[in-house]
């Protein structure tokens, strides 16, 4: 595989035709990185979109199958059932085998995979820090991954060549790529995305049941604010149903930093402390200059978001 | 004025010319909706850069004298000063005027500005929903009202013909509107707005104040979903601190709402509980859908948000 430019798999195994599988699939015919893509979904019917959307040359039925010859194998299914799918392909790794995955989650996937990995096998987990709401084969796309990050949390005796090829696939992909300690991961995921995906789905669930606003209420006037947090509340149930129960504990710690904070603040407007109040939402502007400055988000108002001129769908 | 298509005025005055004040200037330029447009802002630059920006045909260095010969006058200051607003203009507002305002709370702001209205000056206050996290004169532009609503809360004795005079002006703005009671108003913007926004710096803050996790983690992992907080969140810190203190009750009303639901959701977390985050996390998704539906919001993954391609600004 030496003397190409971009760091070449001759046969890729996608485990899941996700969000996150299908553009990976898109991004690595991009660039050509793999001879063959090969797919596995539980679903038939995502599977067949899979080929009819081309973003792998074929589909197998059971993972064990689509893992046989891979040189490289991504698990890209939801955090609660990694474990179970490692014990069913590992028989199918062949030795020098890439062994990786799109989790959210990493210290308790670490703990679910390992045991199955056969030596030999190179397993590095990682976690694309990219993503939309939308789930499903025909959400992917080729550009999700550009200018995001990738975090690789390599297990101890991780092979160094393995890593760092691993690296450039993701370069190639278009993402920027960090390593750190799986635990490290889960505590800063917990608070750059858990937390605030679980605060928008517990507004969202608060304004569906109040009795005092009306549900058309909420959907009229929610370019006040509200229609922001519908966004993360409209993410995939049971990605973030595993999230909730594989990262409990930094995830609880930062709820519990949040609501300390949160109760400052109600007593803050509760007894008119305005000066208070204005020094917090003055220096969270700081915190969005600097996403914007490193590329991380829109500069335009409102995200440049697009929007129907008439306000009728 | 009757004969033309547009609800027309001779002389209408922007008393503060920020983003909702410079909107509305660029708003009734589109459609032709003023023979003359003057506005007033306490610093002399934003005055200027009204002038060049052109949104306003001339600028008065006092608000009374903006008023002056005024058919429409509306107070787009922050709320907190509205009442002393109305008491500096009200000798100079004549029989027959319109005067309204575009604050984010209703119930406090009609107690402020009541008693200085003359009698035979038509008080019909108002509130558009929508808006951008920017601030400023530079921030205005004319399609933001375009499909959002606008909501007006007329009180006891308002003229029924200036509050359609006023509704068909917002609606030649581009915007759809609704009339309700001030209380009400209060009550659903508190769910739809405030505490969105409250939220949002709440989380920015705590992930401000973490000493685990670095600030330049937290900046280059947002794409995670933190960023979409950060942009409510980068909100004009002198309007929120006013809504907190003018619209109280209903906002802890909705913190006490929405705290007791984060409760239960922790809970959950802790003790594993899949089945209720499944049904929370799903249910949310509805509401994502008919905020689309009602074009109130993009359906484009991600808002459509235009990010540099390189992940560098």
């Amino acid at each position: 595989m030496s003397g190409k430019k971009e760091p070449h798999f001759e046969q890729v195994a996608l485990i899941g035709l996700g969000l996150i599988g299908s553009s990976l699939g898109h991004a690595m015919r991009r660039r050509g990185l793999a001879r063959e893509i090969v797919g596995f979904a539980r679903s038939e019917a995502t599977r067949t979109r899979a080929l009819e959307l081309g973003f792998v040359d074929r589909v197998e039925e059971n993972a064990g199958a689509a893992t046989d010859g891979a040189d490289l194998v991504i698990l890209c299914t939801p955090v609660g059932i990694v474990g179970a799918v490692a014990q069913e392909i590992a028989p199918h790794l062949a030795k020098g085998t890439i062994l990786t995955d799109v989790g959210s989650v990493k210290a308790s996937l670490v703990e679910d995979v390992s045991p199955h990995v056969p030596e030999g096998v190179h397993f590095i987990p990682g976690h694309p820090i990219s993503g939309t709401e939308k789930s499903g084969p025909d959400a992917g796309f080729a550009e999700l991954f550009d200018g995001r990050w990738c975090i690789l949390t390599p297990i101890d005796g991780s092979d160094p060549e393995a890593v760092v090829k691993l690296s450039q696939f993701w370069e190639a992909c278009g993402s920027k790529v960090d390593v750190m300690e799986a635990k490290h991961h889960d505590l800063v995921l917990a608070i750059t995305s858990h937390l605030p995906h679980l605060i928008a789905y517990n507004i969202v669930g608060t304004a569906d049941d109040l009795e005092t606003v009306t549900k058309s209420e909420v959907i009229k006037y929610s370019a006040g604010g509200f229609r922001d947090s519908t966004r993360l509340a409209a993410s995939d149930p049971t990605m973030w149903r595993d999230v909730c129960l594989n990262n409990r504990d930094a995830i609880l710690e930062m709820f519990g930093r949040f609501s300390e904070d949160l109760a400052a603040m109600q007593r803050a407007i509760r007894w008119g402390d305005g000066d208070a109040l204005f020094n917090l939402f003055t220096r969270t502007r700081d915190i969005r200059r600097s996403i914007i400055d490193a590329g991380q988000d829109s500069a335009a108002p409102n995200f440049g978001r697009d929007l129907p001129k008439d306000g009728e769908a």
